[in-house]
C-alpha cells in the first residue's frame, strides 16, 4: 500500500487527516479539481497550484481515448504529461462509460460501448481499467464500477451493486503497482440496505481506501443529505473516503459533517466558464448587467489571483466580448473558493465549532423565506 | 510632451534606444503585443509580462465600442481596468473602421459607420478618436487616420493622405491631456511620393513619434520590404518610429534592418489560437500527427513557461482535445518567441552584426531552393 491516512481531529463525524502519497501530502478534507483530459480547463499548472491544490482528478475513460494511455506512459506517466508534479486520483471510467457513451452493453465481463468521440467499439474491464490506470500512474486509482441511473429500478440498483463487488475484486486481483493505491467504490443508490451490504462485502476486502459512487447521477441532493451520514459510517472509520462527483458548496459541508474527507467536481470549473462565480456571499452571474460599472473585486478578502487584481467590472466585459480569460479567470477563483471553503472547514473541526461553521454558510447561501 | 526617447546603438539604419513613458521604459527595437478588447488574448497580466513583454497595445475601436472608453475613464483608465501596469499604446480606431465596418461614409469631417457588433451608427472624428484615448488614458495615442487598401487608385490614396495630414493637426490641436503622447501616422501606400508628402507635412507639426500605417493593409510583404528603408528614412531620426500592424518574425527583421523602433501584430496570439508556433527553426503546426509522441519541448532552449513545462506532444493533445489550455500556451510561447527575437535584434544591432543576424535568420525561415 503507497499511501497513509491519519485521522488528526475530530468533531461530530467531521474530522481532519493526512493523506500522504508518493507524490505528497493530502490534508483533509480536501476538494479534487477535475482534470478530464490531463488539464484542469483553462488553467496552468502553476495557477492551479497557486489556489491552493494539493492534488487533483484524472478521467481514465478520457485519457485512454485521447491521447492513450499507453503513449502517457511513454511520456513518462500523467504527472510529467501534464506537469503536475503533487497527488493524482485517476476515476475508473465507470462512470463516463454510463453518462458519455453509446450503445453500452453491461455483462460480468466488463462493459461494451461505442465511443462518443468518433463512435468506435470500445470494451472496458476490471482488469483493462487497472491496466488503464497502471500507464496513467496515479497516485490513487479507483475499481470500475456499475453506475446505474439513481432512480433505477430495484432489480436494475441489485444487479449494479452485485456486479460493482465482483468486479472490485478483479481489480484488487489485477493490481500491481506498488507506487498506486486502489480505492473500491460502493454502489447502491438510496437503498441503505443496498449500500450496507455493498460496503460490508468491499470493507472485507481490505481496500486502502473507500468511495461512495451513484451520488451526482441524478440524485436529489436532500435525498443525498439524508443518506450520507449512514453511508459514510458504512466505511471504515480508519481509511480515507471519497465522495465521487459531489458537488455543490454545501454539499461538501454536508459530506464533511458526515465524515467524507475527499471531493471533486467539475463545478468549480464548469460554472466558471459560464460566468458563474461562487463567494461566500453566495453566487455571482457576471453576466448580469449590474457588475457593468462595480469596481469591487469577486469576494472582498479573498486571495486569489483574480480578486487580488480585477473588478467585476472587467469580469463582465470579458465574458460580454467573449474574451478566453473571463473563463480562465472565473474558473481559477472558482477552484480557489472551493479549495478555502475546505481549509475553512477544517480549521472549524480543529477548533470544534464545525456545526456552525456550516449553518451559517447554508444560511447565508439559503436564506429563510 | 510626455515621453523621452533616446537612440544608443547604430547598425547601418538599425538602432537600439530607450522610450520612457509615464509607465515605464521601453528598450526597442520593442515589439507590442495586442490586447484588443483590454486583453491579450488567453493571458493574464503576469503571463504578458513574463513574456519580457514592457508595453502593450490596446484597440480604441474595440474598447469604445464595449466596455465604452467612458466606463473605462470611471474604472481609473485602461491600465487599472487590465490590470497592466506597464505602458500601453493605443492606436485611433482608424485602421478597424476602414477593416471591420459597414456602411462607411468618410468626409473631412469624420467617418460614419455601422458598428461590427450590432450594426448601430457612429462616427469617429479626429476629435472624437482623441477624447476616446485621452480616456483610455494610454502613454502613447494615435492621430486619426484614413486606411484605404493598399491596391487603391491613385486618386483615392492622394485624397487619404490629404485627409491624414488634416485629421492629425485637428488631433494635435484637441490634445490635451499631459501625460499621453500623441503619435501621427504617414500613410500613401507604395507610393513613396505620397510617403514623401505626406510624412514632409506631418513631421513639420513635430509630433513626438511617427508611425507607418497602410502596410498590413494588403500590402504583398516583397513590395513592403522594398519600400521599407526609404519610408522610415522620411521619419525624424531622433524620435520613435512605429511601424503599425506588421507582422511576421521576417517583416519585423526587415523593419528594424530600416530603422523601425516599435511594432505591433496580432499575428503571435491568433497564430497560437490556431496551433501554429513560432521558433527560430521556423513554424510548427501543433495540430500535425508528427508531434503525437514528440517528448521535446516547442524550442529548445526557449526560457518561456510553455518550453520549459510541456512536450510537443501534450501541445498537440491539448488541440486534438479542443482544451482551451492549447490556444493560452502556444500564444505564450509565440509572444516570448517575438519578445526574444527583438531582444536577439537588439544585442546584434549593439554587436555590430545584425545584418548577419538578420541573414541567418531568414536563411533558416527561408532556405534556398
Amino acid at each position: 500500500m503507497s499511501i497513509t491516512f491519519q485521522v488528526h481531529r475530530r468533531d461530530g463525524a467531521a474530522r481532519t487527516g493526512s493523506l500522504a502519497t508518493p507524490h505528497g501530502v493530502v490534508e483533509t478534507p480536501m476538494f479534487m479539481p477535475v482534470g478530464t483530459q490531463a488539464t484542469v480547463k483553462g488553467l496552468t499548472p502553476d495557477q492551479i497550484a497557486a489556489t491552493g491544490a494539493t492534488i487533483i482528478l484524472g478521467n481514465t475513460y478520457h485519457l485512454t481515448l485521447r491521447p492513450g494511455d499507453e503513449l502517457i506512459a511513454e511520456m513518462g506517466g500523467l504527472h510529467r504529461f501534464m506537469c503536475w508534479d503533487k497527488p493524482i486520483l485517476t476515476d475508473s471510467g465507470g462512470f463516463q462509460v454510463f453518462s458519455l457513451t453509446s450503445q453500452r452493453k453491461i455483462t460480468d465481463a466488463g462493459a461494451k460501448f461505442r465511443s462518443h468521440i468518433d463512435g468506435s467499439p470500445l470494451e472496458l474491464t476490471p482488469e483493462k481499467a487497472v491496466e488503464i490506470q497502471q500507464n496513467l500512474g496515479s497516485d490513487i486509482a479507483m475499481v470500475l464500477d456499475e453506475c446505474p441511473p439513481g432512480d433505477a429500478p430495484p432489480d436494475a440498483m441489485r444487479d449494479a451493486v452485485r456486479r460493482t463487488i465482483l468486479w472490485a475484486e478483479r481489480c484488487k486481483r489485477h493490481h500491481t503497482r506498488p507506487d498506486q493505491s486502489l480505492f473500491a467504490i460502493v454502489q447502491g443508490g438510496t437503498d441503505l440496505d443496498l449500500r450496507a451490504e455493498c460496503a460490508r462485502e468491499l470493507v472485507a476486502m481490505d481496500f486502502p481506501g473507500y468511495a461512495l459512487g451513484g451520488f451526482s447521477v441524478g440524485e436529489a441532493p436532500a435525498a443525498m443529505h439524508v443518506a450520507l451520514p449512514t453511508c459514510a459510517a458504512l466505511l471504515p472509520d480508519h481509511k480515507p473516503r471519497y465522495l465521487m462527483g459531489v458537488g455543490r458548496p454545501e454539499d461538501l459541508l454536508e459530506g464533511v459533517a458526515a465524515g467524507i474527507d475527499l471531493f471533486d467536481c467539475v463545478m468549480p470549473t464548469r460554472s466558471g466558464r459560464n460566468a458563474l462565480a461562487f463567494t461566500y456571499d453566495g453566487p455571482l452571474r457576471l453576466r448580469n448587467a449590474r457588475h457593468r460599472r462595480d469596481p469591487a473585486p469577486l469576494e472582498s478578502g479573498c486571495p486569489c489571483y483574480t480578486c487580488g487584481h480585477f473588478s467585476r467590472a472587467y469580469l463582465h466585459h470579458l465574458f460580454a466580448a467573449d474574451e478566453m480569460l473571463g473563463p480562465t479567470l472565473l474558473s481559477l477563483h472558482n477552484v480557489a473558493f472551493y479549495l478555502r471553503l475546505m481549509a475553512d472547514a477544517r480549521a472549524a473541526i480543529v477548533d470544534g465549532r464545525f456545526g456552525l461553521f456550516r449553518d451559517r454558510c447554508l444560511a447565508r447561501w439559503h436564506p429563510a423565506p
